[in-house]
């Protein structure tokens, strides 16, 4: 069996941590190589690593043999060398400078996109789908949160919501729900997406200046727990006041495609299969693709979900190109629909596939 | 002039960043080629993109010339080839995929440890100093909090401190510094460091359980501005009720060592040279450095300081392999001593290194 080596640029690498149990704020690396397998880490983290990870061996630089100053490239190379390996396995992503310094010294070094950590993180176990779901209430607590700032909010001038004295602007209601995420134990990485209007076509535009009564106000929450590590992941689109009928059909067909996919889910289907139920259901609504004049596209745009664990993007896939799908994967599910004179809406939820189908979070 | 290409496995890279000043949750590349110049997003940062790039060339895959479905080692070959460049540098740690491909096309690749994103980012402005020092509000009004829960708690059984009728443990004090944190709109990444006693002798053990009376409490906070993306960075070590004739020894030798670097600090000295500075004042008081029989490391075993930034840890370095210090550069000069029987002491600051001298932030 060829050996598997990661490389975690931070220590809370989900590969890494899936694999030794460790994490840790410096780069680390972890040699998959059954038996002859080590978790290889700096002195800093030496005595922390021995203790906290999940029974691997642990190398250092000292145990390594690597003289001071020298860099992770010799701590690969020594720790390939010593365990007699002439060839290595590495992510598509592995940094350059150490397969330069392997290659170097002989070894040869291939691609390969399914490491051993790749099949452990794709199907959840219990405790893993406990973590999520605890996550995902944290998502849920701030979600009611947003929902009641923005209906109770009060229209002002030129639409423009005021809630408890104040104008409601994204970056406002943004800091309710983060003081939500803080109470759970948890945290966003300042991307908490409140996009109202026009601004929420851009999915990744997280939202900006005041909310207005009677636009889709798209509110994607990805807290992730500072206690475990896991990530939850939960869109809903709320609106003050009054929507057009064209808005209401457009909400309909995403509520549509979103409980589709949902009742469709169980072991063995393909994220393909998933994504097409959205495609289809967008198209016998009326509800087309295309390019705005400014290059942008309109209409369903994005994959309708993907896999949710220490990562908040992580397999299975639910795209065009997705595979099957295996019982207690953890994924989301959330179809969407953008028109620049309508505004944005997605539903999103993350699911848990079980037995015989799909449980929310 | 040979183009150089970064990755940002996340958008908030801090060299595309500087270059770009682009912000995105997904992977991104640009390049550094002059007149030439891109940045290279998907068609959903797009739009995005356009707009908040800092007027450099925005390319999509479309743009490229990508056909659907091909990762971003074709976005990076097709930006290469359109522009005619048969050679590219890349940093250390470019991903090896990009790499195989382009050499696949005859493209020669080349690591280059200075890319153009360096010398940028060593050497900060008006308005990135500005950024530093008000994150540093955040970590300074936070190190109050922790100061004052220290001081103020009761000792109870076994020495146990209690505050506000509650155990004090570090997560407890955690959560009071997180909270501090959200107030200013910073956010700290599950490892800020509350560490009494002997777990601060493990400088990246973040700390657990009851804080107790008569032992230090290494407090390292680096919170990072969700507005801005600059980090602070600062530590004190406080204790409660009283410490040892030998600890409060040690406790000077460190506050020496930190007051003489910042004596030392202004443009030309050499990162080295206020390491040594450290090192001598440890051997001039007597605390000395070896190996405990676990095998973990005692007396001073990390460097004396990082450059901070959009990134916490980043050049110049204030350790022993430090180069000369610009006017500008923002760093930390943290000494710090640790010894199992006594516990640990590091104070930190966060300094601008100015015309004759250094300032505190």
């Amino acid at each position: 069996m060829t050996p598997f080596l990661y490389y975690g640029f931070s220590g809370a690498d989900p590969d890494i941590r899936s694999l030794s149990g460790f994490i840790a704020p410096d780069p680390v690396m972890f040699l998959a190589a059954g038996k002859k397998s080590a978790l290889l880490v700096s002195m800093m983290e030496y005595g922390r690593a021995c203790k906290e990870s999940n029974g691997c061996a642990v190398e250092n630089p000292t145990t390594l043999g690597v003289e001071t100053g020298k860099g992770m490239d010799v701590w690969a190379l020594n720790a390939l060398k010593k365990r007699g390996f002439g060839a290595v396995e590495v992510p598509p992503a592995f940094p350059l400078y150490i397969v330069r310094a392997l290659e170097a010294a002989g070894i040869k070094v291939e691609i390969n996109k399914e490491g051993p950590a790749r099949e452990r993180r794709l199907v959840k176990t219990e405790s893993e789908i406990a973590n999520i779901a605890a996550t995902q209430k944290a998502a849920r607590a701030a979600m009611r949160v947003a929902e009641h700032a923005i209906k109770q909010a009060e229209p002002g001038r030129g639409g423009v919501l005021r809630f408890g004295g104040k104008i409601l602007t994204s970056a406002v209601l943004r800091t309710l729900v983060r003081a939500e995420f803080v109470k759970h134990n948890c945290i966003d990485f300042s991307d908490t997406i409140v996009a109202g209007g026009i601004q929420a076509c851009d999915c990744h535009q997280r939202g900006e200046g005041p909310l207005k009564t009677g636009e889709f106000i798209v509110c994607d929450f990805f807290p992730k727990s500072l206690e475990t590590g896991y990530w939850g992941d939960m869109t809903r689109t709320f609106f003050n006041g009054e929507i057009s009928a064209e808005q209401r059909k457009m909400h309909n067909a995403v509520k549509r495609a979103h409980d589709a996919v949902i009742k469709a889910l169980k072991p063995g289907v393909t994220g393909a299969d998933m994504h097409k139920i959205v495609v289809e259901t967008f198209k016998k609504t009326g509800f087309e693709n295309g390019t705005n004049p400014d290059g942008t596209p309109f209409g369903f745009f994005h994959g309708t979900g993907h896999g949710v664990g220490l990562d908040i993007h992580e397999g299975p896939s639910l795209s065009g190109s997705g595979g099957p799908l295996p019982e207690n994967a953890v994924v989301t599910v959330e179809p969407g629909l953008y028109y620049q004179h309508l505004g944005g809406v997605r539903i999103e939820d993350t699911v848990v596939i079980t037995k015989n189908g799909a449980k929310i979070l």
